[in-house]
């Protein structure tokens, strides 16, 4: 995908000029709040929660949390990646375009890039598993896509892709590990504070009573995958006082940068079949430049499958809005992380923080769902039940 | 509830009266479009489609269909039954309300009561079957309502409620035979106006390319039970020129408020366990004055529950909005009733109708999603096919 060293620095700058280079090929997601939630977020776990749990026995943190959702799940293909696919190929030439555009992804990236291409008119070649879901090729195919299957190791799905580009010429756009991935999807940073300063402009109380802050926006959690909008939206709110977390699976190892960061160096590889599986990958190498600078990010936190399931039933059945479970982690973190919550109550006082949480994706099935919620889930529905089974707090079941 | 003979008449009037009263209290609940699903509308069933349904062999209807849809999936309580208990209890005195109010309901209705009540500083009593689940009667509860037990029958139920009527004076507010309660559910349709007004005058593309239109809003379709929606909306749109229809499901008769129109009298006992279980109820007597009124109630519609569950997925999986299966049956019925869409065809012409489409709440969890779900149900699978699986379609799997 063109000379790495010819793409522009990552800074905030770099992340507006993004911006307004794909504005107009994406849609302007809306950015939610809900007192239910915020509601939740901001009680304390009971001490019966924790036991089990690294924090047994320890006093559970007050934090007081206001959440503004950034809907990525209403983004163009159902999620956050067609920022990145947009602006990678709004920086290659025409002359580069011409031979078209190539990448492997069985996922968002996938259907990201296929509709970018079609939308500059190019030809887009999306290395597929053979194993992967009908609906997903299918997907892929239209949006005028040419599927070309490869084995599912990362070793035959490369050397599938090294022999399209040998024989078409076609240019390579990785999903994440790229200047130009991570400045795209980091856009999305720019648009939540504004959001964010509007709905408090128009409605007071969302923020602290009595209180004119000079900045809206305490804090912004995204999931991370491979890194490509955590590092971007880090870079986008560099320097600008908004502190950047990061949210990951904790399943079988899912969280390698959280792990990467507690050992001074990035997890190259991971196995893991965690249900967030947009959030399967290790981070790449550029991202993780970003990630490990604790200027830019300022943490990365983890989550068990039973927490992410549990943040999506709350976010489906209270809020009405339907997501894929990659992006209920960062709102999984912010309900029952401790080492977080307890961060935000220290750092943030009785006033608190209104933080963004992104909502990245919402391409799953009705089907897929099923399988998670088939067998009704105690860990999930303990956790559940810490956060409003009881009568009082159900009482807040109000959408909005 | 007091005197219905004392109650306003059931005019466009009353409906803009009940507005101003209930304002205040409820959501002003979004209205949203879809390119996609507009789309499908669009495009004619497949002949396989229609084997083995009445209208096997026939020419499938290609009707224009612009959707509009009014989300009362993000109404208080999720649902559009905080209306009528808002507006039911406005028009109480103060002496009336003294000594509370009293309904039997397992469903929204008594979470809309308990809200209202609450709201106004009134007692409320819920009389809800031993057997209702668990969250619903913490729901209740939660909204500071007394719940009440009785048996599942109607005649015990009936039983237990006047026992209360008895015991404390309570006032009883009933789900939908009631004229206040049609005219505050009607209040829906006069945002729904203005709403689809300001979404064409902000993108003129959503309506009919060149042509401007004295009237915005062709058509609306709503779910129809106890037929109190369907009523209200048509009371609030009667000599407007918007057309007002009902949908139903078919499932065991559920259709009744269609098998009665065609029989010219309404029937007042159904037993069906439709998925769509909002809709279970015969239309009450007040209401069918309003349904049986061909100048009021343009016809009702009814659909399979294969139907009501591909429409149910095209919603959540593509729009990413959670709904409930009774708020997926006005959808069905615009997507795969040839009854219905021969209609639209012959009165629309090429033109097409802006059809504004109620999703009439989000009321379920993730669990019974599970058991809608968990087996893939061939026809519903086929359903959708139709509707989308080969890659032409799939291609504007696009959000918004």
């Amino acid at each position: 995908m063109g000379d790495i060293s010819a793409t522009p620095p990552l800074t905030r700058t770099s992340v507006q000029e993004a911006h307004e280079r794909i504005k107009q090929y994406i849609h302007l997601t809306p950015v939610l709040t809900s007192t239910t939630l915020s509601g939740f977020a901001s009680e304390p776990q009971s001490q019966d929660v924790l036991k089990g749990t690294e924090w047994e026995g320890q006093q559970p943190a007050r934090p007081k949390i206001r959440f503004f959702f950034k809907c990525e799940n209403y983004q163009k293909i159902g999620a956050f990646k067609a920022r990145g696919a947009f602006h990678a190929l709004s920086r290659l030439t025409e002359e580069e375009l011409s031979k078209g555009v190539v990448t492997h992804s069985s996922g968002n990236h996938a259907q990201a890039l296929a509709l970018a291409a079609r939308t500059r008119g190019v030809k887009a070649y999306i290395v597929m598993p053979t194993i992967s879901t009908p609906s997903k090729i299918s997907g892929t195919k239209g949006y005028g896509a040419e599927v070309i299957f490869s084995g599912s190791t990362s070793q035959e799905r490369e050397a599938v892709t090294n022999d399209v580009i040998a024989r078409t010429g076609a240019i390579m756009v990785p999903p994440y590990d790229h200047p130009n991935i991570m400045l795209g999807q980091g856009t999305m940073a720019l648009e939540l504070e504004s959001q964010v300063d509007d709905l408090i402009h128009k409605e007071p109380q969302l923020s602290v009573t009595g209180r004119s802050k000079d900045k809206n926006l305490d804090a912004v959690i995204t999931p991370c995958g491979g890194g490509g909008m955590l590092s971007g939206v880090a870079t986008a709110l560099s320097g600008t006082g908004t502190l950047v977390f990061g949210a990951e699976p904790r399943f079988e190892g899912g969280n390698d940068a959280e792990r990467g960061l507690a050992q001074g160096e990035r997890i190259t590889s991971v196995k893991t079949l965690t249900i967030a599986d947009g959030l399967r990958t290790p981070v790449g190498k550029i991202p993780w430049t970003i990630i490990s600078d604790n200027n830019k990010v300022r943490g990365v936190y983890s989550v068990t499958e039973e927490q992410i399931k549990a943040a999506m039933k709350l976010v489906m059945e209270r809020m009405k809005v339907f997501i894929e479970p990659s992006a209920a982690v960062a709102i999984a973190v912010c309900l029952y992380n401790e080492d977080f919550r307890k961060l935000v109550e220290e750092e943030a006082g009785p006033e608190g923080w209104n933080i963004g949480v992104v909502f990245s994706g919402g391409n799953t099935t009705l089907e897929a769902i099923s399988k998670l919620f088939a067998v009704p889930d105690k860990v999930a529905e303990r956790a559940v039940g810490v956060l409003g089974r009881d009568g009082k707090r159900i009482a807040e079941n109000v959408p909005g």
